[in-house]
């Protein structure tokens, strides 16, 4: 039975999922977490739910991989490595080079190290995920599928910033979006859901992680989106503060003698939910909290995202429908009701018993203008459905 | 008869307006230019059409007030100064204490000097104008009004960062928009044209100038508004750049070796519609270029614009109306028309052949869903009339 893995590389994480080719279906998954720091680990889980832990030494990637493939053996996942028909990795910076996910080969790993200045943190340890099945499954299709590929059909009118044009002609700095392969997948289900082809409609994806983004996908293709040169922009996150006054960033840098990177730091990891609230950067948090500053994050948050929303359907000139997934999009049921209510003045009829609940299903009433939807992501599938096409495989 | 002057005092400029008290005509109104530097000059324009215009020092804001009051008593606009019944002054920053304009006396003065933080070449310049008046014109009540302070009515929700809360706390950062007094004038004005109370519609106004901003009024109150904590953020302007990520400012310092003060200098004096076309900052010239960049930079432009009146439309659940004022909005058909065409998906009717002019009126058809309207603005007026309202003035 052929299978596909797909990788999720960050900088000291290792996470991967096992699928069956014929069927999608999940055969293990799991972590090796601080890859390259002390107190390294390694787990395993398999369908029929046994887990396997181990406190074992994972210096770098490679040891990742080697952990991996000797745990498939191990629990009898898989008997010959012959099984391992390609393997997919999620690589956060493409650039505007990578417009789609793409077969790697060594020339394409250089691609994807070049690109390290736009992921720092991120792109040199995919490329070190790569390298390391490069070497110990030789011959196996590799497949990098980028966070930014789907943004890559933006038109310069909504990617370029209005900066002098010689930053983008010297450094392609400009819009570059990320979750794009969340949102291709949850776009793509959306359209199934409503037994609609995607190419005809005009959707709004809300993927509301502690990394939160809104991307406006038109003939499903990515259109504009929330996110920019990097992750920071855009709506409120969990500790991320979205688009924020360069002025201001300089008023306090002044007072409080920070340096830009110490400034950026604050803003990616102090700021967002975490920043307002003084509380918490997790949405379950702030629900529980009785501080004032707790409800307002919440409610400074709807407001930036019907902003984003009220944005994209100006300038899409219409939305059919709006799609919540990710940790806050598929579980904060107080927060789906929040945008829907603030939509209802264009037509959307919620369907708020049925909002209460979590799980993928419609959310709006038939007769509403703008359904309403939630579509738990899969992000490791949709890699796994680019290795099967990329690598042309056969079921 | 009485008179009121409306003082608009810039970093070296010292713009004036003489009304009469009695019907808001316009006696007398000139410009001291350069003060404080070389080929310092000062201008009078009487009704009538003449013009008179010196090569004088102008030193100081002082300086400038002697010179004009000497000329109009040496024109014969004013015989006594008794005739002068109040000074109104646009002041740049109000912060959070100015909600309204207000009576300047010693102690306010001094609150508009403790302000300058926040507009480091104005609120100084300003305040010496008033002092001035205070010596020159003893007993004459002098009015501040401020171009933050009518959008003080905004929620936190809309004025708050999603920054540490103690930024606020400490150094009040935070939304405080600009061109109050415009907007204010052109909501009102709106509300007239459409033979409404203002207090009952939903509108925004798009003061389109080489500063540019969007502001969502609803019930007569400033609800949301572009710029930020400074005139940079927001919308692309003649040479600001309006909103950019963050992250990308950092990648372009380290690139440049550019520090903060550089790269915020750049984003207000080299981006904008100059920066993406490298043409000019001006829309005039955009047109005639035949540089592809040229016709990008409008397209940006009323992209920009049309994302924040969607956002404003999503945020105040609906709108009224819209009207286009400034620089550009009373001037230029062709981003009026851009911007109309992109609402035509919810209702919006435009009167095009009524659009290719000019001028105060309606520019969409009667069946309209939203109504779209040109308002020249008259920020000189508004503050002739907050003198009049603060210093009770009888006709």
């Amino acid at each position: 039975m052929k299978k596909v893995l797909a990788i999720n590389s960050g900088s000291s994480t290792f996470k991967y999922k096992l699928f069956s080719l014929e069927d999608e279906s999940v055969l293990a998954e799991g972590i090796a977490d601080r890859v390259g720091l002390a107190d390294s680990t390694f787990e395993i889980k398999l369908p029929d739910g046994t887990k396997h832990f181990e406190e074992v030494a994972v210096p770098d990637q490679e040891v990742a991989v080697k952990l991996l493939l000797d745990s498939l053996k191990k629990y009898h996942v898989v008997e010959d490595f012959a099984e391992i028909a390609g393997v997919g990795h999620r690589i956060v910076a493409g650039g505007e080079y990578f417009k789609d996910s793409a077969l790697i080969d060594e020339e394409q790993l250089k691609k994807i190290y070049d690109l390290k200045e736009y992921a720092p943190l991120h792109n040199p340890a995919e490329g070190r995920g790569i390298e390391a099945f490069m070497k110990l499954l030789p011959g196996v299709p590799q497949v990098g599928v980028f966070d930014t590929s789907f943004h890559q059909t933006l038109d310069p009118v909504h990617y370029l910033y209005s900066l002098p044009y010689e930053y983008y002609d010297k450094y392609k700095v400009r819009k570059y979006g990320a979750h794009g392969t969340s949102v291709r997948y949850v776009a793509n289900r959306t359209a199934e859901l409503l037994d609609k082809d995607v190419k005809d409609l005009k959707l709004i994806v809300l993927h509301l992680g502690s990394g939160a983004s809104i991307t406006a996908v038109k003939d499903g293709k990515s259109f504009d989106t929330s996110m920019g040169f990097s992750p920071l922009a855009g709506i409120t996150m969990a500790t991320r503060s979205g688009d924020v006054d360069a002025s201001a960033l300089q008023f306090i840098m002044e007072k409080e003698h920070y340096s830009m990177d110490e400034m950026i730091e604050i803003l990616n990891k102090k700021s967002g939910l975490l920043g307002i609230s003084g509380v918490s950067p997790d949405m379950r948090d702030l629900i529980k909290s009785d501080k004032p500053t707790a409800d307002l994050a919440r409610k400074i948050f709807i407001s930036r995202v019907i902003s984003y929303v009220g944005s994209y359907i100006a300038e899409m000139h219409g939305v059919d429908a709006i799609t919540f997934t990710a940790g806050i999009g598929e579980h904060d049921s107080g927060i789906r009701e929040g945008v829907m209510k603030d939509l209802e003045f264009m037509g959307l009829v919620g369907d708020y018993e049925a909002n209460k609940t979590n799980g993928e299903k419609i959310i709006s009433k038939p007769e509403s203008k703008i359904q309403a939807l939630i579509v738990p992501t899969d992000e490791e599938l949709m890699i796994e459905r680019d290795v099967v096409r990329l690598a042309k495989l056969d079921k």
